[in-house]
């Protein structure tokens, strides 16, 4: 008995009687064997959101098999769904500019097995990460980004992850804006760490923004990245304390650890296939 | 359709492949409404624990039928089990000492409807607090605690808490060592806030002990009693950042809001049906 | 030796070289114990903030006499300063609305002499909090607010206020917005929780606007009220983490504990003058 | 006028009136600028401590000739007492074993400038932090550790200490511990992360002894090296909230995030002259 493989089952669909039943029943049947399960029921919208880990050698077939098997009753009830294998590792392509906190942090993550994903490149407006991304066997991609033609600059970012098959694309202090295009063809893949808790603060220096309304504790947030600014569906938030002592550096410094774990904690959410997008919020399962 | 009746049915029983399947299907079988569902699948254990809330007026028989008809069900899977009716009060009985903030704070949560919960009486070793509970319209007993003797103080406890049909026993700072025979009988259903963050600081002046260890934060903890001091398992705990310059004073000044917060926190898990215990630890669904 | 009554000084003034020296001097020169001090030196303002508590018992002359010799210096230095004298306990009145769990919290702090206060009067729009106020022993005083005329309500609080010779006022969850010129008036005097992580959803229903925006963390703000509503310096500010699971309902109830705490340790900070105002910043000595 | 860079006054003498009063008196009468002043009076011990930042260049005089200048006064009022120079980095030795996310982390703080140190070399039982090390142009030094002889691979890390000048040594993870003669010669400068909310959790696999206590907040302890095992005198710690579904592998993963920030706030409040230590408490000025 094997627990360390599973395949991670999530759907939505329109909220009724006898959804759990079917699901577990579809599972049952097989002998699947649940490691997690959790759902949600959300008032608002009226629809139902699921997720369950099945021990991939407790059924007597492909992942291939499984998917062709639970498509009929997804259809049939509607679902917005998808199966995952956590032997598959994501490729993730993680954006940097200058500030390399957020990119230390999460190479550590990947060299230490903790993030288990392939990061087939890195990608940045400027040539400081460099070193350390090479150090590490990754490959690294300068794009400048030239103010007069930006859409040069992102058509060779979109190229790059394309091309590196990227599935998920990481703005780990990225400090530009992605083209409303982009952001769409996108939509639910892209992650962003915003330096402040939002809403508070939207747009550019939030920490001088914080300092200056004289707020007693600093933020940051993970959230998607969509066309309006700052305004995607937010995955996670913290804070952490400060004081009238802090100089708008003191903001800065602080806030960096806080940019780290909240970035590394909402990544790894999406990772795990935990993170439904429902109107602009999130469904954390 | 109204969501705010439903039956809580909750239960552990050793993990195996379908549990969630019957379960939902004898739910879905009689047309139940699934307001809210979560399960957990214990490896170190090996037990399933799950908790369902179903809406009242999605089942076509009473809250007595639906006992009588899980119960084969229950008793095939070697269940411990129980389902609760959410319109049946919880009869909550406060034990306090002469710290009053935790009984403010459970009185303010009760008269505004936050805490759905009948108080049948408030129990003493001492009469500060007879007035306002008096005036809260609750019946208050003094019972002094003789060191001598004090076996007989809580056959008395006992005797008024039976006599008052309490389900739930709380010890709202009640800075007395109830005797092992009664934390057994009323085993999982006495809830304690100590004044540190347990295992750190066990059994007299926590804070004290606090102030002398230096550490930079100082914590509360609710958990169930169980015969050995401060042991039982923990239900919910909270920290405070303190400082060199906080007295001991300041310690028992700011551990009073996380002791309110927490005991309440702690108590709301326990009235939902939501914590079970496993060994000494819980799972709060 | 008393450690127990002490004076605190507290001035702002421009900083230059020498103020500590000369402040200090003076103290140290009639034998003045220093039980704490701290200062901060505003780099944005060139202002400099002292706050000092002296043992009133290790002066030779009396707190007016202290006045008087120090008012020399301050003049020179051309600070705005204040000495309070801690054997006198400050007037605080009270307004409250209908939701009481900061009323509850803080009639407990101070019967229990955790703030030492004295509360000449509790005004509220509703009738709701009489009984409550009037078990205390505490003078309540009933001001309906017709929306027609507001103003000869808020008139009438005012000349409540100035009749109780209250010093500071604690809006507990008032919901009404106090009009321009009382603002003007009791500048820096009257404290408000504000049930928000300002500058986050400022005005009505913030709990509503957060669980729309999906934010993952609620929380309140304790601050002075100015003119322009909800902007005033923040004293405190704590959150509470949420999720995808609480509705609307279920972030107000863990508001409620934050809005509790962060306002009372807020009207701490300021009875102890603690707070001094800069610009729209607070410095909390 | 430069306010980045200071000499750093701190001292800690019997406490007395006009303590204060001298040491501003003799700032400001050679023209010493006042940057940042913080100071506590221990109630416990009678002892007063203080902290002084002045602006370099408003003294006349060198760093040497303020130094020779205030140890009269110092002598006078028995002072433990010490004057650094922020244009002089401290030299810090980091010694890690196998995991490295402490290691990234201080690494990135020291490349970007957060921390301003030298960091003359890292030292490691194992040789796995190597290639990092190297990449970033720091002497690495593997010295294994040899259960039968570990006196003779505390003397080689001792002597390659000493040789490195390093003032500072930092167990970033290093899972040894060391003999209590170094402790002792080494006394408040080896700074430890202690992984668990000190003082539960003392020695080895404290994320375990968390699990099987069923804790719901997991924590790090940054404190100085004693000669007893994780008793030293803390000077920051910090706790993070889990749950029943978090296994042991959660938790450590949790607490990694934890360590990292707790490790880098103590080590900078050390750096900047800010800990001092009294008894088994410190204060962090």
């Amino acid at each position: 008995m094997d627990r360390s493989r599973f395949y991670t089952l999530r759907f939505s669909c329109p909220d009724t009687v006898g959804i759990v039943a079917r699901v577990a029943s579809f599972i049952a049947e097989h002998g699947g064997w649940i490691l997690r399960s959790s759902q949600h029921s959300d008032e608002e919208s009226g629809r139902f959101f699921m997720r369950v880990e099945v021990r991939a050698d407790s059924l007597p077939f492909s992942f291939e098999a499984l998917q062709e098997r639970f498509a009929p009753l997804a259809q049939d009830m509607a679902m917005d769904w998808q199966i995952s294998d956590s032997a598959v590792r994501k490729r993730v392509v993680i954006l940097v500019s200058r500030q390399m906190h957020c990119l230390y942090d999460l190479l550590e993550r990947w060299q230490s097995g903790e993030l288990p994903i392939d990061i087939p490149c890195i990608i940045s407006n400027h040539d400081d990460a460099r070193g350390l991304t090479e150090w590490h066997g990754i490959p690294f991609h300068h794009v400048p980004i030239d103010k007069s033609d930006k859409a040069a600059a992102f058509d060779e970012i979109e190229r790059l992850f394309v091309q590196a098959e990227g599935e998920v694309m990481v703005l780990a202090r990225f400090m530009q804006i992605l083209p409303p295009s982009l952001c769409e063809r996108l939509r639910g893949r892209v992650l962003n760490i915003h330096h402040s808790f939002l809403p508070s603060f939207v747009g550019a220096a939030p920490y001088l923004q914080a300092y200056r309304r004289g707020v007693k504790q600093v933020g940051a947030t993970c959230h998607y990245v969509t066309a309006k600014l700052d305004d995607g569906p937010i995955i996670d938030q913290d804070v952490v304390r400060v004081s009238h002592t802090d100089s708008v550096r003191d903001l800065i410094r602080y806030g960096k650890d806080i940019e780290k774990a909240v970035l590394a904690r909402g990544l790894r959410h999406h990772l795990e296939d935990r993170v439904m997008i429902s109107g602009n919020r999130t469904i954390v399962l």
